[in-house]
């Protein structure tokens, strides 16, 4: 199975690709979208609709797997990362029904053994299981690689985590 | 000129369209996009891109303008309503680099005189303005013509209101 992990946000938008073969996983590739401050957010949406689109396009995942957003406070943070996530789920979606969300805490458990793991043993726990040289970066795209090994893992119990 | 106006939200999406010229305005078309709660994300923001990309495909305005949205609280809501706004600024921002936002204030105090006006003086205001027997319902609906309304009236001083 071949996993593509997302982590929405507007500035920037991690993405990694896992294969996944009787427990046996394999990185293919990961990045960052970037959309930069001062554009008008008519073209920041577009170039991650446009970026997600394209990238399932070219890696053919099975599964799409989010990491879910959370926020204490900030509503004005809210509305646009809502809107960059939006961005990707319709791109993800018009590609796949196969979309799945995890929360920060589960992947967390699912990459460490532990959901109060701080970013830095995801990161070291991300490089380990890939077999990489270097931890992954930037930050955003270990956390998307995190997510998609959380979903990989998951297996014949991952229709719970089906976004609705 | 001719204003497409939009009242952005997840379950209902008000639209209107305005014609205007020298002064004068004629409603052209209203309605609401509707999308129903327990329907997967996916087709949901699907469903309200793929609505607004008809929408300026069948009237083609000239100007696109969004009532900007206010929350004091609710950020689950803001994650969601800041999605349904995304999927509409992507449609629309395909169409045309004409997108311009006003504030529920500036939309009262374009349509009735005061920022301070009650959604039944709007609306009242709406159906006088645009030749109405009856008052236009939903209210979302009405709410997206005062919103073409306003900035058909901005005119010249338009581009101050242009969406960032």
């Amino acid at each position: 199975m071949r996993v593509l992990g997302i982590d929405p946000g507007y500035a920037l938008m991690g993405w990694g690709v896992v294969d996944s073969q009787g427990g046996r996983m394999q990185l293919v590739g990961y990045g960052c979208l970037e959309t930069r401050a001062g554009t008008p957010m008519q073209h920041r949406l577009r170039a991650l609709y446009t970026g997600i689109h394209d990238l399932v396009q070219i890696y053919q995942p099975d599964d799409v797997a989010f990491e879910e957003l959370f926020f204490a406070h900030n509503v004005t943070t809210a509305l646009m990362v809502g809107a960059a996530r939006g961005a990707a789920i319709i791109a993800a979606g018009e590609y796949t029904e196969q979309l799945y969300e995890y929360t920060p805490m589960q992947i967390k458990q699912a990459v460490t053994g532990s959901g109060r793991a701080d970013k830095r043993q995801v990161q070291q726990m991300v490089k380990l299981l890939m077999g990489l040289s270097e931890l992954p970066k930037p930050d955003d795209a270990a956390d998307a690689i995190a997510c998609a090994i959380t979903h990989a893992q998951a297996g014949v119990g991952k229709e719970q985590f089906r976004m609705k």
